[in-house]
């Protein structure tokens, strides 16, 4: 059992030895075109969106990194005028809600991770992956995130962990529904972010929103427990007075250390 | 009271009418390079990173969208030798870590939000904000953003809003600690997404890790309270057998839905 256990030599193993993938030539100035110019728009024009544009987008968005490749994120583009406005409204009527063209609703999953390893566990035995790698999704997923009925498998972890902690470096987190619900919000917001960056790239704009009512937002969606709003995010093309200022940002030495 | 509450107002009024910032035209194929070309790596090889590309990254994540422009996230770049061997270690000597050239650790802050406020506030006041943009800082985002001592005030809120919540939409999120640590880490992971890619789009690769020791990553950075490891990056090129394999993605209908 406890050999099972190392993370290392799982993780160590499950690399194959004759897959290569190129890393592709980028510019940076494309892409720093791209992250400047994103800024958060407050009022939309009136300028459609074609939907190629934001179906390339959630493309985009389910493509970043997720934890452990367990894929929470889901995205919900409101395409039915009745669904629209009523988000419109769960969002409280804030102007970049009320003037977007379009609202997609980022979705961090906290009970989907089940489904999806078992899912890849299939993909990895039919594609021949290495043994590890299958052991990786049978052992160690279910044991990081599952906590057990009332979070007493959390509890029993939290104390193993320090215990064992005590003599050298352990992993930690999730070992409460919270650090699940913090883990899952993480992946949604990477993927949020190559969404929006998506928007921007193909020469509209966003903005990320988090004033809405969560409970509402998650009926009009159908959704119920083990769903988490991450953020709505409205797309459009800025309009006039769109963007509120200058980017402000504070001094960078609050943010950055070299230690 | 009840008039200075409504987020509504506040945002519409927040609006200057002289200020545009016109939207860069960008390229969707250069951008598309960048993000399918970001695949986590778990080998390195031996080439140096300069360090103008990890200061160039940190930028790009200084300038993704953070939660009420608050900017809770903190980035330690570990250049003394000791720390970054000390933080492989934390990182359970997995091999993303053990063969990387950089480590750069991405902080979510719980505790900085109100020095931040009071310096927006500063610096709204000086360049002739509207009155209503200042008032965001000064009202709402203490009232957003407190739960006061033992979340007391957070359970009250909790209350009010689900009282308030059976007439129309209202906010629902942070009421809890648990709420602002969501909260904060996603912020922490939309400026994460961008800094890898950032690295990406300079020729370079990452692998984002949440398999670490959280309180001896703390304790290698000097953090104590009110700071929480949102993800460890390792930075470096990608070395043979570095991508574990072709990108592993489920059936797209799984997680993306038009209603």
């Amino acid at each position: 059992m406890k050999k099972k256990l190392d993370l290392t030599n799982i993780l160590e193993d499950a690399r194959p030895d004759n897959y290569h993938e190129l890393a592709l030539e980028c510019s940076w100035d494309e892409y720093f075109k791209v992250i400047s110019s994103r800024r958060s728009i407050r009022v939309f024009d009136q300028t459609p969106v074609p939907a190629s544009v934001i179906r390339n987008a959630i493309d985009a968005g389910l493509i970043a990194p997720t934890s452990s490749n367990l894929q929470q994120t889901e995205f919900y583009w409101a395409r039915s005028p009745e669904r629209k406005a009523a988000l419109v409204k769960a969002c409280l009527s804030q102007p970049a809600a009320a003037t977007s063209q379009e609202l997609v609703v980022i979705v961090a999953r906290t009970n989907t991770w089940m489904r999806n390893s078992a899912a890849i566990i299939t993909q990895l035995r039919e594609s021949g992956a290495p043994k590890s790698a299958i052991s990786y999704y049978e052992k160690l997923v279910p044991l990081a995130y599952r906590n057990g009925p009332l979070g007493l498998l959390g509890l029993f972890k939290r104390v193993y962990f320090f215990v064992k902690g005590l003599a050298g470096p352990v992993p930690r987190e999730p070992k409460s529904f919270a650090d699940i619900r913090v883990w899952t919000h993480k992946s949604a917001a990477l993927a949020s972010e190559n969404f929006m960056l998506a928007i921007r790239a193909q020469g509209f704009d966003t903005c990320p929103m988090e004033g809405f009512d969560s409970k509402r937002v998650k009926k009009i969606l159908g959704l119920g427990c083990g769903a988490e709003i991450c953020m709505v995010v409205s797309v459009g093309k800025r309009g006039q007075g769109g963007v509120y200022g200058p980017r402000l940002r504070l001094p960078r030495e609050w943010f950055a250390f070299e230690i």
